[in-house]
């Protein structure tokens, strides 16, 4: 931790019509005033753990080392589930042992972790640990307590992985994960794999009711209306309409497939 | 007023999508720009005093004391509703008198009131007192200026009760007052009410198309799709749906009665 | 820029389900962790320039001078509209010159502008340039770096204008140009131009399916339920209905037109 200005994030399925948010940020801010708080989404599609890694993931690597992020996106309330805080890469996660941590740092064993202790002295609610024990947690941990003292420790994070596409010679089956306010149709199939297996070849997606040739770099390579492939700002391959909303016009939805298909080399 | 930083908490009805609530930040920030404001909701249901009164109540009690709340939810903007500014159990609350401060601080006589005066120097806008009257009062105190200076004394508020129960030997009768984000039916049934009432007895609650036996603790009490009730965090009975939606699936809506009927007794 | 707490604005049309906006406030507060970020709105209408210089212009007026506005709805990304920096009346600017900020400024020749420098050692994503242009440039202005050190110097920019009504000596043609929350009518008719026009005379508004006498000061002013016109916040006039919502009741949307008719001498 050190000595900039604490920050916290916040990322929940809570929504921002109630006063769920509202009591997690005053128990915060009554452990330190000073604390600067950023709202990640509260809109997360309720009880979607993937939804909440994959939201996060657009944005936690643009946070200083040190940020505190407190993710609440909890079916398992009440249940066995663990309660965890844990510091991977300079960065520190509290919030349920549900999955979604190992998902988004790509590893069941993070830096250091603790599972976090009751305080036998305070109630807990039976129902919203965010507020009686995930955001108390989060902002000692931002105000400079030590993470061991924050429960006992633990070092395996329950595992969750992404569906990964399957692919070869021919081509890769990958599927939308995400699609995003502008209709942007987010798929599963990264960069990486796809400059791999694509070797320079001529390429087709065949997504929803589209048919898209090529990889372009930015929505304004295509005239306005028009599909296209591209990698969006997190190397993932995106199906897109230039100033319009894919999803909509293809009728692609999250979960729908896409096929991409390899040709002739290129020149 | 303490020396730690001054928060002023946010709830209107204004919703996110205009500079409404842009203007009144910039506002309050203009007079202390080391504010801490805290959005609690813009989200109220327009005009729903009722509404807003419980999202505060949700949140409330988890501020330091010397917050300061501006609440705007204000139907009589431009009226002879009176604007006021007032202290109740070393909180501050500013905005119009209609009802909802009596309604969230449960009396009718706070610790200290003041009626707001209009600065004559500046002009006052006939429909957005939100940013020209309440913005200003609100960042003020929230910055140590006294609250008898915002104003004329004033004593008694604007009365509005909360529609209670009705309860006999055999049972309750009470409604849904808030559907949550979650399709949690929150009524206004309140656990001290209900453990009055049911004296260890076996319980069962019509709601909607749903009948629910016993009372649960935690949402993860029941296997995932099953209804149950429950004290949510706020104490109030709640109907709820492990991992789904109970507002949806047993068709309820805010106003739908719950019947509570009193059995055997347990055991 | 004085030594005050350093306010950035941010107003895109992102939408507040991803992490888009939270990658941004990441970067600025990786530059300067004591910035106080000021959300206006992430919900305007996707690519929407006009409606986001209409959303800007009702709260701009309200931050103190030096405050640093970021603003994002660009349609152009990846094309060669210019990224731009700018100052005008003591407020800083920050975002692609597609129109919008001569529309929100009244002018094509702000005080001072730069056209923004792409750092050629880190890499800039096709599709993002609010995260890894125009919010690290946004930071740095507030942060006290002169605006002439963020780019090269430009001077012009891209013009765009408000559609004007029609208006001759009996009456005024203008049309809607937002329908804010609570469904008010927002026109392109000004309170200046109106009083120019109207010389006291007898008014009636034409508009949607409702047919309105006289303008009135405030909602209040009319019984619950009924149709008014009035100038309201931003001195527009304004069609709308006490504790109603006149969009929905009159069937008028954006773009809908409205008439007014002058008549005979008031009294």
């Amino acid at each position: 931790m050190d000595r900039r200005t604490p920050i916290v994030t916040l990322t929940t399925d809570f929504g921002t019509r109630e006063g769920y948010v509202g009591a997690m940020k005053g128990v915060m801010l009554g452990i330190n005033p000073n604390l600067t708080l950023v709202d990640i989404t509260h809109e997360v599609q309720v009880f979607d753990v993937m939804a909440a890694a994959f939201v996060m993931q657009q944005s936690l690597q643009y946070f200083q080392p040190g940020t505190v992020h407190l993710v609440v996106v909890d079916p398992g309330v009440g249940s066995t589930r663990r309660a965890v805080a844990l510091r991977h890469n300079d960065h520190y996660f509290v919030g349920p042992d549900n999955g979604l941590f190992a998902l988004l740092l790509e590893t069941e064993t993070p830096d250091q972790m603790v599972e976090l202790s009751v305080n036998e002295e305070q109630p807990l609610s039976f129902t919203f640990h965010g507020r009686d024990l995930f955001a108390p947690a989060a902002a000692r941990l931002a105000s400079g307590t030590p993470l061991e003292d924050l429960g006992t420790p633990a070092s395996h994070l329950e595992p969750l992985h992404w569906a990964l596409p399957i692919d070869d010679q021919e081509g890769i089956r990958g599927w939308v994960v995400y699609v995003d306010h502008f209709g942007n149709c987010i798929t599963n199939i990264s960069r990486t794999l796809f400059e791999e297996r694509s070797e320079g070849r001529e390429v087709t997606g065949y997504a929803g009711s589209g048919i898209i040739h090529n990889i372009h770099h930015t929505y304004s390579d295509v005239p306005v209306g028009e599909t296209l492939m591209l990698f969006g700002s997190g190397n993932l391959l995106e199906v897109a309409v230039n100033q319009g909303n894919a999803a909509t016009l293809l009728h692609i939805q999250r979960g729908t497939p896409i096929n991409i298909v390899f040709g002739h080399p290129i020149g």
